[in-house]
């Protein structure tokens, strides 16, 4: 339990309605996506980089560990709170510092939600390309932390490829500023870079200059059911082989299928469809038709059913209607999802989408895969009641094995989750040793008393 | 000098034919594109990543300080041996280990030469878009550790843009393996961008795993004189902000055009011309036309006087004409080049430029700027005689006060070509005191007794 004069100077730092120790707000605060919750000692609501500066002098003073948060939107424990942290929300530090259109660049604070950024970027013709599932409510904090990514990456690339500078707060209270604000700068070493993704391991950020894109004219979507998963696999290795970059390559296994079928949203897809594609292209009016074309020609060959095109927003809409209604559907396979979130090559997916079904079976488990198919990367998700310890333990089984694939595959573990609490058990299969060691030395020189965001990243 | 129970060690550890002690082998190996010369105690020839990690280890327990060295094509000393330093040359590690085109990776050796791992890739229709000057023979180790780019990086990024992964050795003679072979993934700290542009102070590079792009189908090229460099950088700024990325955006001062006036090259520029710009697309047949029309409808605006296009290799090459002229016919102005490589927003750089030519004339100094105006970096030259102490004082009041005024419009010192020696003294202007004992820390991680390229980077 914190001591009371630690949540006293927390108070006194940050003023007496930035400091919350009662339980109903430490229990709002207990958990992320994962099904797993921790009560933090308290939650610390900094208005300012002051404030995170003066709150992390505090804990380093007093040895208290820190669990940074943006929306709690992740799903691997990365804002789960450590056992005995203080939980530091940076809702209140929602500020954009700065925008200027004419260099393509936005200043924000950590707790801007991140579609916000993409809407004031298209208030003047550019976007903020990065958009993960959990964009309309996510912080951009939280995406910096776990270098978020979505549909658009196949394209335009993950959160880290989007970041210019940060100003961050260590683990001792020291203030970093780290990049630039140009699109090119090789001044010192690329802490910029090293913070995105280190899952609030190594400092908590507090500004973040994001570079945005020119809004692409207009968007066009092609919905295509095939025969078997290899078939539109073998599809997606042909796109990606030719030089039109589409804008999302999606994938939906036949389980995802089955899962929206009870949902309706199956109905119009052709019979015997056992995979889908959804596949976007974007840019120029006059160049979009000619992109389409070129990715149906890529993607004709065997086992293709079907192929529907949208050009218009509410035919865009119908053909995403499969897709979207997925997340939901798959909710009502069992009562816990296991999500995991593996990247192969692109060249290998069909054969690792082949060993997943046969683990499927093996192991008599329900398991779903869709993803960014044009970035190798797959959510694998395992349908189990928590209850039932023999399906958990065949779960257990099968994320072995498939994590042992992956690598096998030349793949990794994560695309754009993270590793957090939930995947740090996998960690050293696919980091060895030395490697593992240089990552921890740099944790202790951002942070030599380990108190941000203990528990996660790092294995045991 | 180096001792002669440790070259016996090289010795013994690399064979005989890959430690070099005489002074001609030496002399070969003491300097780069800076005007500086620094005899090493020895120079050695790994052909392995075991021959590395072996050297590594033998330097590390008698304290031999590394100079790794690509081509020694860098022009800021990064190259530059330290004193009493052993230079370690890649050029016997060669080897491209694999290509797979299907994934659009290759995997090479750091000794590769650049165009040459552009030149595989074509072959199966990809390239390798990083474009630095000296592609033709840099190695792409000495680009890995500059993070070196060139004008298509205002369209593709920057070399640490196309690494996935890395091994390299520490200096304690530690094997790292960073990143992974897929175009996502969140495993662990991001150390693969951490050693990309490190200048060779935290790791030797012995492998590269490179992302590979479908090469455009055709380029095009427009070349526009202006009546002033305000008219050309505000015309860069406007194609900034509309949605067409050219795959070059270069810019030319007035001196640069005077500079090259005596080799014949600027006797086809329209009548005035005090700039120049460049301006290529790329894509497929189709989009080209329109791109350029595009650009030219962005590029249009006052103080315009010629605009010329062309779409055929003939042409193209005459249009460079005056462009590729500069290199040579700047270095007939004065003897010494003080090459300095800043990046300032697109929207300050016509503002910067006014500096500069104001700075020019205060100082009485030729000065000639040219650069990558689409990524706001310029490549300002200041052109002296070096053993006029006067005027030598003047250039570095002048190169003082154009670093000031870079650091004040939002910029950076270094856009590709790196600090290396020449441009420690800066940093600390760019780089607050914590910031860069942070980066400190992390060098003594990699490299805890300060082996790896000392004197580069860091400053005193």
């Amino acid at each position: 339990m914190l001591a009371e004069h630690v949540l006293a100077a927390f108070r006194f730092a940050l003023g007496e309605d930035r400091v919350f120790a009662d339980g109903g707000t430490c229990a709002l605060y207990a958990s992320d996506e994962t099904p797993k919750s921790v009560l933090p000692d308290a939650v610390l609501f900094p208005a300012s980089h002051d404030d995170v500066v003066a709150l992390m002098r505090i804990a380093h003073a007093h040895g208290v560990a820190i669990t940074p948060r943006g929306a709690g939107s992740g799903n691997v424990g990365g804002a789960l709170p450590a056992p005995g942290s203080v939980v530091v929300s940076f809702e209140c530090m929602r500020r954009v510092l700065e925008f200027i259109p004419g260099d393509r660049l936005v200043v924000v604070e950590p707790g801007v939600v991140t579609e916000d950024i993409d809407r004031l970027a298209r208030s003047a013709g550019l976007f903020y390309p990065p958009d993960p599932g959990s964009g309309a409510y996510s912080r951009i904090g939280g995406n910096l932390a776990m270098n978020a990514a979505g549909p658009r990456a196949v394209k335009y690339g993950v959160t880290r490829d989007w970041v210019l500078g940060l100003v961050a707060v260590t683990g001792s209270g020291e203030t970093v500023r780290t990049g630039c604000r140009t699109t090119k700068g090789v001044t010192g070493l690329d802490l910029t870079r090293l913070l995105v993704g280190s899952e609030g391991t190594l400092a908590l950020i507090t500004e973040a200059t994001l570079k945005l894109a020119p809004v692409p004219d207009t968007v066009a979507t092609l919905r295509l059911c095939f025969a078997s998963p290899r078939a539109a696999l073998d599809a997606v290795g042909r796109v990606m082989q030719q030089p039109v970059l589409p804008s999302a390559l999606e994938f939906m296994d036949a389980r995802a299928i089955d899962a929206i079928r009870p949902t309706g949203a199956a109905d119009d897809l052709a019979p015997g469809t056992r995979a889908l594609l959804m596949v976007e292209a974007d840019g120029a009016h006059e160049d979009v038709p000619r992109q389409i074309d070129a990715l149906q020609a890529a993607l004709a060959g065997e086992g293709l059913l079907e192929m529907r095109s949208g050009f218009e927003r509410a035919d865009i809409v119908r053909l995403w209607a499969a897709r979207k209604s997925l997340s939901h559907a798959v909710k009502k396979i069992a009562p816990l999802k296991i999500n995991e979130d593996v990247v192969v090559p692109v060249s290998r997916l069909a054969d690792f989408v082949d060993f997943v079904d046969a683990t499927a079976q093996s192991q008599h488990l329900p398991i779903v895969s869709f993803g960014h198919a044009g970035n190798g990367n797959l959510h694998v998700n395992l349908m189990v009641h928590p209850d039932d310890a023999d399906e958990m333990a065949r779960a257990r089984a099968a994320l072995d094995a498939l994590m042992a694939r992956v690598l096998a595959l030349g793949g990794t573990l994560s695309g754009e989750h993270g590793i957090g609490t939930e995947k740090r058990r996998f960690v050293p299969m696919e980091i060895d040793a030395p490697t593992l060691e240089i990552m921890r030395a740099i944790k202790r020189v951002f942070d030599p008393r380990g108190l941000l965001n203990p528990g996660k990243l790092f294995p045991d």
